[in-house]
């Protein structure tokens, strides 16, 4: 099996971590696969050298700051190549751009263009364990291009994609995805197994696993994601397509979000555009809209209701101000939260949405504003209510089980 | 002008520091000059990932170890951009690829090959101050290489020969070569000129300031030095081709090395190919012979010494004993030192050479063996009257003056 795997900043960050990792990866050659091993910096490092920056400015040029950011992985892939040499293993470190990774210009937030796999498939040829420096790549001018936070994710699936991978191992502390936040719910439960999807929607719970473009793009390339810790020694959680078969399964897990806002418009001439003028002045001023939900009201008329993040609240407030003549009234709840359950095939399933309002109810959680997908029932309710939420849910839904 | 400076890692060795350089290239540009600028790994730095590879092995491979030292220098050169940037100046990053510098594939001591100014001289047109990772290149593989110690300077010299800029400026914590060395004689006078050749055989005096293959570099390219602190504002030591007209310049310096150990061979049959055969041994083992002299003794006999680092003399003694058939017999001297008077055009004037051995039998110090070139009159000495030595020639030669 070719299996390119990724160890994040917490599995090498120290000298006696690295070690760690060499053994893992020495086990998973030992059992006869051709590894690709990618690496982030040692954790903390990237936020020193971002420290660094901001000595000097508070907008360094975005340029420079990658030159200066993907030095850290360098010195972990290095590292890692060394420790398993003296294991006795051949190894070979590469840099983003040894490894064939093309990016385009947006300099610390590049997107992958290509992948040139020849130098990496050369070293496996030769017998190599090949570890690649992550989150990193080059433009078409030569520059050095940083892939975002996370970005470490990024690499190993588009290099898993690129190779055919049989799998993509990504590691760091945790061993898995769970139903819910543990630390909400002690039941939760690790999954093992979670479509692309439902990871998406998930991605709250995610987040310290799994960066979201990274499953997006394994999904588009159809890479298996296997999320493990570095750490134990457990099976953790598959991510991939969906098993059309499994139509049991409905929910798969239950994530809370605390950075909601909730703006309510009333009355606003229902023609074409006016929602369009309303989200594109959002957009100008950078405001990310999550939830959209539009009501008619009166004849002629409409609701329009939005949540955006906590900080960017007082912003979204100036811009409804600027087109206050336009519309009836609006009303903002700073304290609410989205809590969203998550599960493939839940539309089919009238009931599913059914049980989560009547589960609420018999909790005196008032629901504020409700979304549905394909995949996935969102609802805004009061802030101090989403951990009760999440537990109520999760034990209607039997994810304990 | 086009002045290409270069700041050693005590020059930028903290953030503080970082910007004291920034502010002397911004007045540098101030002044109206190009400039591109060589910049070291924070000091310290590269010794830290020198460690943490000796941490997974003693012989870490050396290609693993290019990327990891590469990364010291990436960081310095795009600080230093993002201050220079910060304060109103057009300043772009490079590293040793981007900024063309191609080497050949001895890792770790890698020799430059050639450099393509190409991208630096389109930065340097488009109004930017240059700021390179010194101490890097890439092969013709693409592989990171790095220069071996001090090879920031090289990769300065190197450019600025590429580039044929006005001067090439090494900043360090030393204001510049002197007469000697200051710890030894407190006499000892900053010079504000010195020739390739004598900067070469008074190497133990600038060590800390410029590595000697730079000079060598330097001299070949034609690269005027010029060696200052970036603490102070004086004028440095310019280091360059001699003025034949200055025929009065005489002495200009006297080098102290206590690293010395003597090898005296006794009656080696007169000839070809003995002498030849013991230095291919030592050469062999890896032992550095410095200084040579060979005598005639006996009849067909010939008598044979030399100096190796004191480190080595065990090694040596063995080679010595392998061929200890073939010579009349050996003795060894651990505790000797090795007093050079350097200066162009020395050797014209006999009286020099005399003057030195009467001022040093004044002192009642017995001169063990002596080499002269060019340039330079070396004698081994007693290790116990090293300093002594360095004192009395100084006055001597009224290099205080």
């Amino acid at each position: 099996m070719l299996i390119v795997q990724k160890y994040g900043g917490t599995s090498v960050g120290s000298l006696e971590r690295i070690e760690n990792v060499a053994k893992r990866v020495a086990k998973a050659r030992d059992e006869g696969n051709d590894l690709v091993v990618v690496v982030s910096a040692m954790s903390g490092e990237t936020n020193k050298l971002i420290e660094y920056a901001h000595h000097f400015s508070k907008t360094p040029s975005k340029r420079e700051m990658d030159i200066l950011l993907s030095s850290g992985e360098r010195v972990t892939a290095s590292l890692l190549a060394i420790a398993l040499q003296e294991m006795g293993y051949k190894a070979i470190a590469m840099t983003g751009r040894q490894a064939g990774i093309k990016t385009d210009d947006s300099h610390t937030y590049a997107r992958i263009s290509s992948i040139d796999t020849q130098n990496i498939e050369n070293a496996i040829k030769d017998g190599n364990i090949v570890i690649v420096a992550g989150f990193q790549g080059i433009n078409e001018h030569g520059n050095v291009t940083t892939l975002g936070r996370g970005g470490s994710d990024l690499s190993a699936v588009a290099l898993a994609g690129a190779l055919k991978a049989d799998a993509c191992e990504i590691y760091s502390d945790v061993d898995g995805i769970y139903t819910t936040d543990p630390r909400i719910e002690p039941k939760a439960k690790k999954l093992d197994f979670i479509s692309y999807d439902e990871m998406l929607e998930l991605s709250s719970l995610g987040a310290k696993v799994l960066q979201n473009r990274s499953v997006e793009l394994a999904k588009k390339m159809g890479v298996k994601i296997i999320a493990k810790s570095s750490f134990t020694d457990g099976k953790g959680t598959i991510i991939a397509q969906e098993d059309k078969n499994m139509e049991e399964v409905l929910v798969s897990g239950i994530a809370l979000d605390k950075n909601q806002a909730r703006v309510s418009l009333r009355d606003i001439p229902d023609r074409p555009g006016i929602a369009a003028d309303i989200f594109k002045k959002l957009a100008n001023e950078q405001i990310n809209v999550d939830m959209i939900i539009q009501n008619a009201s009166k004849e002629g008329m409409t609701n329009l209701g939005f949540t955006v993040p906590q900080s960017e609240i007082e912003r979204a407030k100036k811009v409804i101000a600027s087109v206050s003549d336009e519309i009836g009234g609006s009303d903002y709840d700073e304290n609410v939260c989205k809590v969203s359950i998550v599960g493939v095939g839940m539309k089919s399933h009238s009931g599913i949405a059914a049980k989560a309002f009547e589960s609420l109810a018999d909790n005196s959680i008032n629901i504020e504003m409700i979304s549905t997908s394909e995949i996935k029932i969102s609802m805004i309710i009061d802030e101090k209510f989403g951990e009760l939420a999440v537990r109520v849910l999760h034990e209607t839904y039997e994810l304990d089980k």
